[in-house]
């Protein structure tokens, strides 16, 4: 269950609530398309920016419309006690896992973050992903923290940053994670330009943004990856070369994945939480461009 | 309103609620210390971990506490609305003005951050402290753009982090600030260790941590530095070394200044939110031994 290819929905707005039909119907495409499994209120799920009440009502959407795919829940929140609250809400929801992130206002010790999976790790029996997004987060793990955390019962994954490039770098890495893990825990990368270089370096998973709007394209990579071709994996990535650019040049993976489900019609236009505005007039024509260019429009 | 000396109280926790109690007691040592205004609901008064409700709790028994002594309001949130509702509380309050910082979790652009400002400006009679905290927030406010909010309506103060070391580097820059601001926007300072250089290089405000728990101590740096004595107020902060190197050895000024507010019975123990579990027992020994030395028990 916390391997193969992981699809983040985006959560789409309209009018600064969550587009519930819109949001449906983006589970229901996830479903169909057949990735391994869903994680519903990731970063690209916008998950900081809902109340507690709105986290509970989209976890139970996307179980409800995910079918026999399982659905992974984010829980981050800034306090513990938030935290525990979207636990309990994942749990009432049906979901097979929970992802969480060590959200920060003030800088947290590593201490403080690992007394917070502790406390979730002994608050729930579903199995957790610890989510490793410095970008976001501005928490930095170290290996050893991914290991003290990976001991405690119920943690089962690890969603970790971009490998470093090259694959003996790659290789490196990965080795020196294994090593801190559990047999038992599955390793799962994050960044999707980089994710079939994970891929072929060993990850057992990819927790993928673009999958949760163009599951296609990602499954291309993530199946030629888990079949043991390297070269068609890493191929069918370097053929999305001009969206990796997009996602490097336009402040990151959400303003453009949001660009192109407002493009492809999924969600409806200004489809991100305020105060981020999406992409400008001229990102939003360019992204188009790099679509068509791509066939990402199917 | 947005001179002289600002005190930032702690929100203290008590199993996970905030204690009302000891909370009115902190703002009533304030407003009888003599103080020019207090801020409630700053970083130091944990905002970003507070609910929408117990934040217009918070800012009810701030001013009903508070006396003649003006009150801010910190409004800042992730999302816009969330901002607009804390808006609201604090009118409803009674606050004097209200204080906003950039939250974020997904990295914002300059044209976000200028946006939200608008849209905060636009929407209260309410006067506007631009909260720069870059150590919290991660978003970097420009000069420039320092001057595109203040241009805003509403608009009354820009709360500056630390200016560069040295008399004429940091006469420099505020030579820069206070060239991108309309005259009626004052500047205030922050970073306690460094507020008594940033007050005698001008700024016209210190929005300050130390003195929403010890407004004695900080009141002898500001009146010195307000009456013109800039050896007396530079003195007065270099005395405090000892402390300021506490804020930087021990992860900032918040774990510090609660521990403080514990040791001296202001607050119950473990005053944080969790995750923030505050200093260890060896840190907590060293902070008293500090207190000790300083006398900052009074």
């Amino acid at each position: 269950m916390f391997t193969g290819l992981s699809a983040f929905p985006l959560t789409p707005f309209v009018d600064d609530a969550v587009d519930a039909a819109a949001y449906a119907g983006l589970i229901e495409r996830l479903a169909a398309s057949g990735v391994d499994s869903i994680t519903a209120l990731g970063s690209t799920g916008s998950y900081a920016y809902l109340s507690l009440e709105e986290r509970s009502r989209v976890a139970r959407l996307a179980v409800a419309h995910a079918g026999a795919t399982p659905v992974h829940v984010g829980v981050g929140a800034l306090r513990t006690s938030h935290v525990l609250e979207n636990v309990r809400s994942a749990e009432a929801a049906g979901a097979s896992g929970v992802l969480l992130a060590p959200m920060t206002y003030q800088p947290l010790t590593p201490d403080d973050v690992f007394q917070l999976f502790a406390t979730v790790a002994d608050a729930t029996e579903l199995p957790v992903i610890v989510y490793d997004n410095p970008g976001t987060t501005h928490f930095t793990f170290t290996t050893e923290l991914y290991g003290r955390i990976a001991q405690l019962p119920g943690i089962a994954s690890v969603k970790v940053p971009a490998l470093p490039e090259g694959d003996a770098a790659a290789s490196d890495r990965m080795a020196q994670i294994r090593a801190a893990l559990p047999d038992h825990v599955t390793v799962g990368i994050s960044g999707d330009a980089s994710a079939a270089a994970g891929l072929t370096a060993g990850c057992d998973a990819w927790y993928s943004v673009i999958a949760g709007t163009l599951p296609e394209v990602a499954l291309r990579i993530a199946r030629a990856a888990q079949s043991g071709d390297r070269d068609a994996a890493l191929q069918a990535s370097a053929e999305l070369q001009p969206l990796w650019n997009l996602f490097s040049t336009m402040g990151g993976s959400l303003r453009v994945t949001a660009a192109i489900a407002e493009l492809l019609g999924l969600v409806a236009p200004r489809s991100l939480p305020l105060p981020i505005l999406g992409l400008t007039a001229a990102q939003r024509a360019e992204v188009a461009r790099v679509s068509d260019e791509l066939g990402l429009g199917g």
